[in-house]
């Protein structure tokens, strides 16, 4: 990966800032999505019940919305932290997990899509669903190339005002004008749960930072792409791989 | 452990397939037993709300229910998401945690026990309080054996037409009538939390494969013991041997 | 750190006595938690409905209230919880995740600290905020070092009764009266969520054993801080450092 990609000078912003970054996020992917964000310097918080949602929205300075395990009073919380965030001037970034396949969450992020989400991290399934394109995935798997998304993506972010992040073998970030490609990682990312969710809970952060919204989202693509490389490199399997993964974001700026 | 209770044949079945297995467990073991399935092969998924438990558990090729932090809305989405897995034709697996020892949880599962469960999984104290025959546990620990609860895992199965697998130093697999019995592992699995619950969504998992229900349980409880075996030899404690374990589940053909 | 503070002699009361351990804890740490208690010796269980968590809380040696993570049915459930354990006799400790910071936790943390703590371990800006003395954090993190909360614990700990633990670069137990000074531990402790919150559960365990419950307070600090310094020195960063860390625990004898 060639270091524009791996963006150290926006990884400097990032650890210098530690964003305190309210994490709403599903239940399987809590402690890595919090141990992601700490090797990278931000600091996490998941807070949920709706009345804390709500004052802590407006406290941190980036709220994620991963609707994975998504429920009722998650959903109602979610929304309330969504307005909060929003009328605090706040970015929220919002991981569509699974939508397109499931009723529930897909009408509840087709209403919170019109709350001006900063960004929007998903694989090619979740985007062509989100954009009304959809080709139905399977739970959280996919089954469509990222690629195959991009007119999606750059639809979805025309539409509203997001930077759409579609990720998979490639990712690629748009703003509905201009598109970066973030090649890279590995397959067994694949392998370990919340990889993905983790890498929302990055983006989210990162677009509290100044500067460039579509730069800052793509340096966090390529933080992740570049540690999953690092880590395959060094694991056994997926066990081994997990941490190693956490060590190299840890360990970025080294491995540059 | 010999070749054939590692099962080699319906491991192959298992990574082919990738059976996508709706889980349904506590809040404790969730990061681990998607990585567990994730590692084998198998396609996990957490639904819970009920809503999309009920849609989900006829997409889903299996259905895992936990209850090891149960709760009412909990109990709820489960009871659906298993009434629409039955109706679907897809198999559904009881992981009982702690059953007789708490009075809430037992009287949910004496009430689902006769939707027709596929598989049950548990400890000794389990089993034997769900078979009616209760010593009474200490929580999530058994003070009893496996052997020793054989006969009433055996009387379970015959009751519910399940095949129970009641597991501990030595597993047993029962279909009522035919008995497995599966060595190995090592004591350090029971100083990581979730091996029991991570094996009931693989034996979960298991049950959506051909061929004949009380091999494919016995197998996915094989699988276990040899990881648990390997990983404990390389091991200099419970936490390498978590990422250890996950590592040799993906590389169990290589140590056959 | 002299064997003094790492403290065998507790230690071996606490494996052999294998404290049950009802932890109500938040979503974050769950995993954590109970890996940190099984590698100690200890035995741990989640229950959180309020039906169940009322039955087992008489049952366990301990019970460890966490609001990291609170909602108001979590509330409900963890004051009969309580109310429960304190009826039985059994002691009961209170993490006071970020309270000071949301008017939610803090309000029911102010009520049930009415209900005779046997302990509190938080971090300085929450022990001041239990103490009225509130600087304000910046959510999970706190911008006051341990020696300024020291004041404040002491004061907590005449008004309560309860041995309460301010911990930080050196932490500080006290009983209003006695303060243990615990020295140690690692930076990179603070890059693993739920290692404040799994020292907690820790916390909670040791206060059911018989002895001074500030010097098994005092122990249980210092086991943390010796495997976080024994963890550190063999970590690459906060991935290896986690599974090194729960090594450490399980080894401590052969460390000290």
């Amino acid at each position: 990966m060639q270091p524009d990609l791996l963006d150290l000078h926006v990884l400097h912003h990032f650890r210098t800032r530690s964003p305190l970054t309210h994490c709403m996020t599903n239940d399987v992917v809590q402690t890595f999505t919090a141990n992601v964000l700490l090797a990278l310097g931000a600091s996490p918080a998941m807070v949920i019940e709706a009345e804390e949602a709500e004052q802590f929205a407006a406290l941190a300075d980036a709220l994620l919305i991963n609707v994975g395990t998504l429920t009722s009073p998650r959903a109602q919380a979610m929304r309330r932290a969504i307005e909060s965030a929003v009328a605090a001037g706040k970015p929220w970034t919002l991981d569509p997990v699974a939508v397109g396949a499931l009723a529930f969450r897909t009408r509840f992020c087709q209403q919170i899509l019109t709350l001006k989400p900063a960004a929007i991290r998903g694989n090619a399934s979740e985007i062509l669903a989100l954009a009304g394109m959809s080709a139905g995935g399977r739970g959280v798997d996919t089954t469509d190339t990222a690629a195959s998304a991009l007119p999606a993506a750059q639809a979805l972010a025309r539409q509203t005002n997001a930077i759409v992040a579609v990720t998979g073998e490639v990712d690629y970030v748009t703003d509905g004008q201009r598109t970066r490609t973030i090649p890279g990682g590995d397959p067994l990312m694949t392998r370990v749960v919340g990889t993905g969710c983790a890498l929302s809970a990055v983006v989210a952060a990162s677009c509290s930072l100044p500067g460039d919204r579509l730069d800052n989202v793509a340096a966090a693509c390529g933080w992740m792409k570049r540690a999953g490389s690092v880590a395959a490199s060094q694991s056994a399997g997926p066990g081994s791989f997990s941490g190693a993964f956490i060590d190299a974001l840890w360990n970025l700026e080294a491995q540059a």
